[in-house]
């Protein structure tokens, strides 16, 4: 079943302690794009400026993305400027110019209101909510937010909160969503606020994801080369949400498929942070996310306890 | 099959967000030998003051814990204060009389020194090198250790880490010692010390099990509520040694049993936190604990693959 994608797309600067890119392909709805792309048919939202560099549409088209919501405005392209220290967890933003991202409204095509599977990108509230106005009867609406939005349009996000299943959110902003330090009550809280699931992520220690009855922990896969967490997050989300929408002919969103999804979302993350941009998703293949898949039910499997004492 | 732990016994004066306490019983041999009681019996090597309580005492023998090594000097016994922020993965210490523990040197009863399972709390390297000269062919000798040795008393724990099977230690305290930031390299550098095992303890991130071949992670319980996380470290070392110990008598320390370890390790730093000092391990039952290793399985189990896409 198909995957709609509203979020952004950027020409990213970063360094990191291993080096030095400029204007590389970036942005939330790429990320997410290209990830969920190895798992079935993906439509993408997005707008782009003059200068979006033709090389990289013909990646996303390559990559079987439907281009079709993608729309060029006069103008340059959203850039980001980013820094990372060596805890590699958390981007300190140098610069960041919205450019034809700015005014960015989100149109559907068509096409695209009977999408089953909607992934609402880190945008204004508002806008995912205009999103949600437009797509018919969607089977699972996930979104994803940030600090800026938590503090900035909270109302907006209440209200585009209603509306969403699931949401992934990293720990410090389940925090200032929730109000709460301790990530269960934090959780807790969120699930009050309209999802019904949500997934805590938690950069190199995994993510948690909790709904009313269960919490699965998924560890991050323990890599000794972390070049670039850029993206993670919304390689997670790609994972996640192509695992659901590839899987989901039978119409059953249960447990077991959602915690197969949280493992897929952090074995796709662990590849996009081996190197810079999207360079590793560029080159995996489907044989190695398998292997690794694998790899997740080595490093986390126990048996049962068994006699013990004595 | 027996259980030898060499440590400190101490009275706690603690400050957590949640209240205050004065003279808790407290140390490092204290949380492990009460927590290694559950699964077999435990051989203490520690001193107390003049001013240790009878209740204490009764306590521990109470637990079946062998005293025979537990010596009382002249003088106070040892203190620690500690304060823990919202954060409390860190305890801010705000004082520490060592009293009798300054002269403490470790002297192992004869019935002591066959024991084929061996914990060495963190106690000065050297003396945790003293103990091993006593103990005649043990069969898994573990340890842990802290900042103020890495940094203090470097030399003497690199000798002491040539003849441990196993350390225990913080990824903080990882990073120090290695010289490594990524937790895997960190954790490659502590093997090639000497020790074949090595376990990076994450708080409320869980821990993760490293050899040569192999690494294991285990999340933390999720908690709603985490009242004092003073000694949840030796805790998780009690219930990692009391689970090998007392599956041992095969002889056969494997990976499945290093991951029950692990596990039960969790499960019952999992009860410790939840009240001051030892209250709760004081009143737990073998069946929540079975229980919890149970609900351990729910937390982290997800199904293979199967197929995906289209």
């Amino acid at each position: 079943m198909s995957l709609l994608v509203v979020g952004s797309i950027a020409l990213d600067s970063l360094e990191t302690p291993f080096g030095k890119k400029e204007d590389v392909l970036g942005g939330s709805a790429t990320y997410f794009s290209t990830t969920a792309s190895f798992f079935g048919p993906v439509q993408l939202v997005a707008v782009i400026g003059e200068d979006f560099p033709e090389s990289h549409l013909q990646f996303l088209r390559g990559r079987g993305i439907d281009l079709e919501g993608l729309t060029r405005e006069a103008g340059r392209t959203f850039r980001w400027k980013g820094k990372y220290g060596w805890e590699l967890n958390e981007a300190q933003t140098l610069d960041t110019q919205l450019n034809v991202f700015e005014s960015f409204s989100p149109n559907l095509p068509a096409a695209y209101r009977e999408t089953p599977y909607v992934f609402l990108g880190n945008i204004h509230p508002e806008l995912q909510s205009r999103v949600l106005d437009q797509v018919k009867a969607p089977k699972l609406v996930a979104a994803d937010t940030m600090n800026f939005w938590i503090q900035g349009s909270r109302p907006a996000l209440l209200k585009t909160l209603q509306r969403v299943n699931l949401l992934f959110i990293n720990d410090a902003e389940a925090r200032q969503l929730s109000g709460e330090h301790n990530v269960v009550k934090a959780a807790r809280a969120i699930l009050a606020m309209g999802p019904s699931r949500v997934v805590i992520k938690r950069g190199e220690h995994g993510a948690l994801l909790f709904d009313q009855d269960h919490i699965f922990a998924c560890p991050a896969f323990p890599l000794s080369e972390v070049f670039d967490p850029t993206g993670a997050g919304d390689t997670f989300a790609g994972g996640f949400m192509g695992t659901l929408a590839s899987s989901g002919s039978s119409g059953k969103v249960d447990q077991q498929l959602l915690r197969k999804a949280m493992v897929m979302g952090s074995v796709m993350a662990s590849f996009t942070v081996e190197k810079f941009s999207l360079e590793r998703l560029r080159e995996v293949q489907r044989p190695e996310i398998h292997a690794r898949f694998a790899e997740f039910k080595k490093l986390t499997h126990f048996d049962d306890l068994g006699p013990l004492g004595g």
